[in-house]
């Protein structure tokens, strides 16, 4: 069997041609002239776009064996694109309409070809250009409640389940999770960024016992709650989208953990990008639209997110015990506490940790960025702090309009 | 290599003889004449004893490829031997004082051949008979807070934890025990087994809406809270024991699960113990007595159980985030209250469920075995609904003597 080797964008066409020819796949017809450029801008992938005289498309992504914004000095399991592979065959069986589709996998040379999504945006940049996806909301809801609820205790047979958490193992990339996200924001750390203005704030949010006890909990659960199979990295940058579309991509994070985790990161970055609109639209009308926009799908997200997990757990459960009267609530308000603490630590640490996102740091004016890292920060820390408190959906969205306010 | 087959007692000897002849084991003198006899009393295995002329001897257990008990109707498999010699190794490595001692594994035949214990008491039968053992709380404590920690994410790098978690995942064992601890018990089930007098206690019982909650929630933990690597059936007929020693027995149900489940389970077995003996001794000094040697065992092994899972958090975690101020107080407060509810699920299971207890079953006197089986039913379903209300373990004790009193 073939070694692994990093692709150029001719072994990309050169690899194609060959499934084409060989392997009876019928991307493009056999006798096309095919053209490919690598456009990734990922950290630890190469990403081929490959066309034919018609614009017929595919992606070919490839996982390289080190992170690819630090260097070969950090290897990299490549697993992680069997992973990635996995949980999209996984998820997009549950719910095709928004999982980016895999047409082949190759687990020597870790890569997959996947459909070409360049019609569609990827959300943050179009959420940087306050751009609005009317169905954003619904669509997300829909990916996670349906990919949660089948991956997860109420449905499938116990002895299923354990198979696919093995199977979802993901030991090295839930590491740089559980060291970015939950242990280098609450100390002195080197992968850490931040400008020296922020250093007060910083220390300050540091020194807070109850912020590490309540992150503490969060960690725990991380490391030990494998209710479903997650996308684990549910951020702006994973989802592409246009006014009828939504369509998910790069779940190489993907492991079993807790609920909350995934719908969690998904609003904080749409809070992240409503933050940074108070730096960007200077328009107080526009602003103000764009704020109720967003605000908008993130009560539908989460609200339909809710609504269907509990309509799933009534029509679609399996296991007898877990169809006890009341625990359906008793378990979704669980769900919201975590999800609500998760978007508190993406707020911290896409502000202060080695991952940032380009709606924040982009802002050109030093001033308004200092604000609205501030601000960042400031609602991430209530927002983990009062998660507990939080009894339902309505007291989240009370909490966190009168953070936002 | 050689083919799986069920070994009666010549096989027995001529296995041991040829590791000692080839493999350089020294169980035993290569000259030795060798006699086994077969005596086991489980349901799932074969067990031998094999002797020297000098009574040195070591027990050979096998695994059959169903339950025993039901027959080869029951397929069960064989990949149990594996768990319970992985986690005897494990556990071994950690407190070899209370484990048993594992000194060679053959997976092809399913067979370990550990030390032989039989200079000890099975705990259950010693306790039938009334039997003190001052030391037992202590050792269990020692045992079970030990093992759990170095196997917990306190201490585990996250990466090496998820490598235990995926060797012990044991589904067709875990299997039967979410079968006959949590649904069966809830419903009219072919399996139940309870005389016809307890009906109308039953059905109240399994009426009870509070505690079908409560048992759900139990349930979702011990499925999706990987927290440590449990012994998974540590009753009275798991434990061998005397006056100065405590060693642990067949931990087949091994998997990673929640912290409370063995303790509660062991808690749980000296309160069968405790309620049978209201039927057993009749002399009320001595049934005092008996009953205040085992409220003292509880007591004890609760108390040093948590006091040494504490110091051993203070002392050797590596988690930093885990050893936020407070979060060990708030986890062994989670884990008290998972103790209780599974032992009162114990209680209940071990009086209506699949398998019973000798302690309750062999009182001869029919009433007096339906009056303890209504106070165990009683005690069990207790301890569910109020684990929740039990803030520290004193308010637990509390809860148990009012109940037993």
């Amino acid at each position: 069997m073939a070694k692994y080797f990093a692709f150029n964008a001719q072994h990309a066409i050169d690899y194609i041609k060959n499934l084409v020819k060989e392997e009876g796949y019928d991307f493009f017809q056999p006798d096309q002239t095919l053209t490919a450029y690598e456009f990734g801008d990922g950290n630890l992938n190469l990403v081929f776009r490959i066309s034919d005289e018609q614009n017929n498309s595919v992606i070919l992504k490839q996982a390289l064996p080190y992170a690819r914004c630090v260097g070969e000095s950090w290897p990299l399991t490549l697993d992680r694109a069997r992973i990635e592979a996995e949980v999209l065959v996984n998820h997009g069986a549950i719910c095709p309409e928004h999982t980016a589709n895999v047409l082949h996998y190759n687990p020597v040379s870790a890569l997959t070809i996947l459909e070409d999504l360049g019609h569609l945006q990827i959300l943050r940049t179009a959420q940087i250009n306050a751009e609005h996806f009317p169905l954003l909301g619904q669509h997300v809801a829909r990916y996670l409640s349906y990919t949660g609820f089948y991956n997860s205790d109420f449905y499938l047979a116990a002895q299923d389940k354990k198979a696919k958490v093995t199977q979802f193992t993901n030991p090295e990339l839930c590491q740089i999770t559980e060291d970015l996200f939950f242990n280098d924001i609450l100390r002195e750390h080197e992968r850490n960024n931040y400008p020296a203005q922020l250093q007060s704030t910083v220390s300050k949010l540091q020194s807070n016992a109850a912020l590490h006890l309540a992150i503490a909990k969060l960690k725990a659960q991380f490391l030990s709650c494998p209710q479903t199979l997650l996308h684990g990295d549910m951020h702006s940058g994973s989802i592409f989208a246009d006014q009828s579309t939504t369509k998910i991509i790069d779940p190489e994070f993907g492991f079993f953990g807790p609920i909350g985790f995934d719908i969690g990161s998904f609003i904080g970055n749409l809070l992240l990008n409503y933050c940074a609109q108070n730096a960007r639209i200077s328009e107080f009308v526009i602003r103000r639209n764009y704020h109720s926009h967003l605000l908008t799908c993130l009560q539908e997200s989460y609200s339909l997110f809710e609504q269907q997990w509990l309509a799933l757990i009534v029509k679609q459960s399996t296991d007898l015990n877990l169809q006890a009267n009341g625990y359906a609530e008793h378990f979704m308000q669980q769900v919201l506490q975590d999800a609500i603490g998760y978007c508190g630590v993406e707020l911290i640490r896409r502000t202060i940790g080695l991952a940032h996102v380009a709606d924040i740091d982009g802002i050109e004016d030093e001033q308004a960025r200092l604000d609205v890292q501030r601000h960042t920060l400031a609602l991430g820390e209530q927002l983990v702090l009062n998660a507990h408190t939080c009894n339902n959906k309505e007291e989240f969205f009370s909490l966190l309009i009168s953070q936002l306010n």
